[in-house]
């Protein structure tokens, strides 16, 4: 059996996520782990068998053993890894998103282009069992021509006022993945951008410059029109639901939940809320992310989320910030994937 | 358009009940109505513009202009005034069951067939449009050839033990519903019935001699196999459903609600509790049931539910109290229906 | 009992819709009805045992016995038959909406509320047990402090184009529900519209200078954002649902089925699709709203709907279409409710 | 952290299925797999990084190093083999059922207790999140009193007739899981049986001696009822339904399905198929119940299923066959739990 040799850059809740779930695929050795402080993750590193445990994440890229690297470190270091690991001729698991600025993620990825190693952004939805079914029916034409897509994406609380001042704001940090959703799932590129946001969760939110509550307007490149509204804050747990709507039909995905068990009282019916968060509702999509990066690679086969799609989520964040600040629709400038992966 | 006369025999809930639904129906005219104590009933007769009111069902019985009568007096009286109703050459809606005797039922039933007149029994529940669907799958090949038959049955609260006392029991009163709609969605006669039961709500009603709680296994003419359960009380309100399983896929009824609002909070997703009890329920199928009764008659068309049904229900809760009684399997002897309506 | 004499004015599909539901109110007689053309209305009128069948709706309108009038004519007659109507003393019950002009409107409400009487806009809809226990769990304070309030609004399968030219377009003939549930719902008023159009259904109805696909996006005076999608199309039926999602939870209404069976086959398991149409997903409503007229007159009680409530509506659609044709946002300038009802 | 070693008695289907879950324990180390042939299991026991590859169990079972087997070779096995590992001081997994005989199973169980070592049963189901849940109504008091319990429980498709001659017949065979669930669920022991069942399916299992269909009630010791309906085709998939009803409220659990996707055409309204047999159904079940059988060994805690939780649900089984041969409900005698594990 081939195998997959990896480096980590980041243990962080994420990377430290990413190594749980590598570990179940047989393909994958995960050599080293680098962060820039590594005392507390000694007798993690020696549990997880991990030989390298450094705060130099370059011993990593000059390891000739390791194949590919996982790059979960702070959003605004992804640009100038991801051009160093291509120099370093590494495949790249880059998580979302690719960074802050357009431009840096342009630069980034003419860098692998150039380099011609792979590079998957950690768009973890598009591995959704739900949303892979919604975007099957579309392809597959059952529900026709699509007319209407809505997508709703509730968190179930806020991140600390510390972690909003440097996530690069709602749509940037939150809505991207349904940003990415709307693309994965219409199969159109976004033409234009609308969108509409309000504090009304915390206003410490608002006091840091950011939204809590947010709907956004699309138009796509083949006519139809979408809506995607956030929060910050959905009591009962993450909301995380999607519709698409065309000449022959309609198709939309629920929330999962623990059980699907239904209790009668006097006072009711209940059901289970939906699952907590991401961790509990996309546990088997991070799984599947990995899997398949590995396998693309030993495989030389294609990906299911690229650097290119990471670029064009961050194009639609951008212009929807845009929008919010003007106040009028943004148009975006259509470009054809030009970086190959 | 062609009018239909009625007397009502009876005017306790039901009686009024039925009043208040034949009002709707164009081509009926309630002449007349009659119970043993009249006083309280003067104003509600005025108000529903009621010709005749009398202690003395014989002259509605005998006023030629009434074409037909409603029996919704106490069961102890049915047989006797299907027989005098059907002497007097008036068509007969009669309440369930027919009476607490196979052998009354059968005497009244000839009397019926003798005279000619139609008799409907009062199994509204064949009305409902989830079980008139339910059927309509069996009927029309959609679940194959009938395997398994399931019917919840549950009330929402026992009622009081004087009633019981004289209800003719649980399999006589209340299941007896459910062992025509077992042939209704079946479309095959009964031959064998195993009942188990147990005084589980109120001890009282043991007490009584009653059971409140039961599980009764049919074997169907067919080959197929059914099963019902049954309670006196089921805290979250009136639980109806109804499930049939063949060869080729399976139909089940669901409850109704009264709106299908779902709340979503942070302790729990609640959806509304079933329509609480028969009236809210069955409002559509009471009102359906006299509406086809007087089309039947003025059309001379067939009835949906006929002496016959409420015959054989009889014979299937006498069969249950008996297996109930004997610890062993009862099986029925085949009949065909003879009595024409 | 009292009794509301009631002449209709306009006798197409919705006044006589509305004549057999007023005719199972027992407090309202209909004395008249006017049209344009009578021919082939008079077997129907004496059917439904009106005296007078007239082509001139002064003939009511001047007949002292009548109380109240329905106007059921095309809408570009509204505004001036209401004035009529209030000159004469009427109280008034009128369908959707009041005119296509935000200024005739405001004309017409000055009248009725010069003449003191009472107005009712047949926006049916609030009438919906989903939608009304919806505003409940708004006002009981069960889902919080309102955030996001979302609406799916579709048709079945759109008007003739000849319709569509005299409609006022899809944000006044069709939306305008929508705007009113938005209204009725959020106990708010909009102070922002965003609209977005596209024609995806039928290009005829593009050529019309109408679109046939829309969402919008509202702000309320209370900070909440809303957002409706409309189409003229939805193959599988009637699609009329509603969530609202608050600091404290959420609620959402689904569409209604004509039972709630659900088929397990080989290739997959089915449910019935939603109710065809507004007839038969609101008949309870159309039977609701004009029975509570009856009431609200006879007993000087308040509307659920008032000529406010339309004029509102049309404001929004008036914005919405500004939205759509500058591609921008349209500020909506508060006003208090002057008219009185 | 501290290891178990394991020896594998069976590389069949399930014996394998084992493997790959229990090479999901970190704790635990699978050191050898016996078969009765084993020339195509070479290469897969290399995969699988296992040591010793046998056609002697005993070679296991005197392996010092080897501290628990798992049995999983056919069921005429079981008994002696479970004699032998007790003997040998092994703890022990055994598949359901322990044999095809209570009396052997009394033996078989009489030998463990003596050793003292530790016996779960392989009784999956017991791990499904949804029965689990059910399970913790029932004990935390939200459904009240027990007092009708209803299980459907139908596969997807018949085993082949030879495997139906061996099976032990549909309730050893199949109906012992729902035997096992029925007390697990209630909490209460069963202490009478009577048995219905049918042909239905395929005459080719009627004239191997067994039926195809059943439907089973069951009294408690607690005085409630159930009832168990059993199919051996479901065309629809593995149906996998449970309910429990009590005096403050009833809770049930429904199937799982692939994905939540619900699809509307003009058709009709699809949602996913059961999850297609137990494979898909219990994923997560069998690895849930041989983690727990590592970790109550490792901690010397108690086990979810024991020795004696096999031997109730084979007197269960075997009374329910005698009822079926007799028509008449077979009473159990009541034992206490003397075999400890």
């Amino acid at each position: 059996m081939q195998k997959l040799t990896l480096g980590i850059i980041g243990a962080g809740r994420i990377g430290r996520l990413h190594v749980d779930n590598l570990k179940l695929v047989p393909e994958i050795k995960i050599k080293g782990v680098s962060d820039v402080v590594i005392d507390h993750l000694e007798t993690w590193a020696t549990e997880k068998q991990i030989e390298v445990l450094t705060t130099d994440y370059k011993v990593l890229l000059n390891d000739p053993e390791i194949d590919a690297v996982f790059i979960c470190s702070p959003t605004t270091t992804h640009a100038n890894l991801i051009k160093e690991a291509a120099a370093a001729g590494k495949h790249i698991f880059c998580e979302k998103p690719v960074s802050f600025s357009v431009e840096e993620t342009e630069e980034a990825l003419a860098e692998v282009d150039k380099a011609g190693v792979k590079l998957q952004v950690g768009f973890n939805r598009r591995f959704d069992p739900n949303f892979k079914k919604i975007r099957s029916l579309v392809q597959d034409g059952t529900i026709g021509i699509p007319h209407i897509l809505r997508i709703t994406s509730r968190d179930p609380q806020p991140p600390g006022v510390d972690y909003i001042k440097t996530s690069g704001g709602l749509f940037m940090d939150m809505a991207i993945h349904d940003f990415d959703m709307a693309r994965y799932v219409m199969g159109s590129e976004v033409v234009e951008v609308s969108a509409h946001g309000a504090v009304l969760v915390d206003p410490a939110i608002g006091e840091a410059g950011d939204i809590d509550t947010a709907i956004v307007t699309l138009k796509f490149a083949n006519g139809a029109l979408g809506v995607i509204d956030n929060s910050r804050q959905a009591v009962y747990g993450y909301d995380q639901r999607l519709e698409i709507f065309g000449d022959k039909g309609a198709a939309q995905a629920d929330n999962n939940r623990a059980t699907n068990v239904e209790v009668s009282t006097a006072e009711s019916v209940l059901k289970e809320k939906p699952l907590y968060f991401f961790l509990e509702r996309y546990t088997q999509a991070y799984i599947d992310e990995v899997t398949e990066f590995a396998k693309a690679i030993l495989e030389n086969g294609d990906l299911t989320c690229t650097g290119f799609d990471g670029l064009q989520a961050e194009r639609i964040a951008k212009a929807a910030k845009q929008s919010l600040e003007t106040g009028a629709p943004v148009t975006l400038e259509q470009v054809t994937e030009k970086v190959a992966n």
